[in-house]
């Protein structure tokens, strides 16, 4: 096959594969909110988050942050969202369940965290929500599932919501539009390469 | 089993738990510039990158974003960060293949975008560099993969860089240190719901 069929070639079917993209696009009319879950045991779930977060905040979306199990307050993303005034931003964990070493604790802070989310969940100011590493709350029952679907089915139409962290509950991605797993193909930590500053916090 | 039983188990298996992870994190020590590739089919490739350069921002680094494919200026991302001081904001693709229809004009066009980020890959003053949707360049051969892993090794040993787009090919996943595979398990468009500016774009 010479240089210019083949030219022509992928341009025939790059002009195919067009028609089916844009018949797709067409026919996606539906405009409303939308709940994200980004889960799996790979990195890029709340990073994936700020991003969209940071995307929203161009187009001049309002947003809020309510993180569940971080507890800390020196990350980069804190550090560079959490004056924006279109941002509110709450750290309201307590660390992770293996630091705390307390269920009963754990299940209080989960509690006085989703109070909080549902502020919004009721504000239609509020276009983007993040509950940040919420699924937790379900996996070790901080949280009743049938609670916080009722919540998250009756928040404002229009009002996006991401919810991040592994082991997303069936019943979370039953009502979800869109969920990605994130899957660990190498790690460097793994590798003996320290968690480094920009990059994993 | 009693719910003080419950509580005790719980706190020795959390206490086990605590003494694995916090060994791993001792042993990591070694501190270095990594590569970062988000691929697979699923959502979040591009945002997870934008919200490491947010955090990466937050802790003082300097960053910059060459966009290998896209070639509109209308997003929330680019319209967030592209006033930045500290970062520089290249979008220097023509469209997907589907769009131009024309592999040699692609191939150009990847070879000026790549030439903008051979510069940077030679500078120790960018401690992070995103190449969005760059793993096209190598799955439609616009670029030889070796000049790419070359020039990849060579760069400024503290210097962070994260690739993004489907189907990484395996001399450049060879050379990574952390790869994550977004999947698709659910996705709003194929429901009919239009792409929501903030949200997709």
């Amino acid at each position: 096959m010479s240089d210019s069929e083949r030219e022509t070639r992928h341009k025939a079917r790059m002009a195919r594969k067009k028609a089916v993209i844009d018949a797709h696009i067409a026919a996606a009319d539906e405009e409303r909110g939308l709940l994200l879950i980004n889960t799996g045991n790979g990195k890029g779930k709340s990073s994936a988050a700020f991003g969209v977060l940071a995307r929203a905040l161009g187009h001049g979306l309002n947003c809020a942050v309510v993180q569940f199990i971080k507890n800390r307050s020196d990350t980069g993303e804190e550090a560079f969202f959490r004056d924006h005034p279109r941002v509110k931003w709450h750290v309201m964990g307590d660390g992770f369940t293996w630091d705390t070493q307390d269920n009963a604790q754990d299940t209080a802070t989960a509690r006085v965290a989703w109070e909080q989310a549902m502020v919004y969940l009721k504000d239609p100011a509020i276009d983007l929500l993040i509950l940040d590493e919420f699924t937790y709350t379900l996996k070790y029952r901080w949280l009743p599932l049938d609670e916080v679907t009722h919540e998250l089915d009756g928040r404002p139409a229009m009002q996006h919501v991401i919810i991040t962290g592994r082991a997303a509950p069936e019943g979370l991605i039953e009502i979800a539009d869109t969920v990605t797993s994130m899957e660990l193909t190498k790690h460097a930590y793994h590798a003996g390469v320290k968690a480094m500053p920009g990059i994993e916090w």
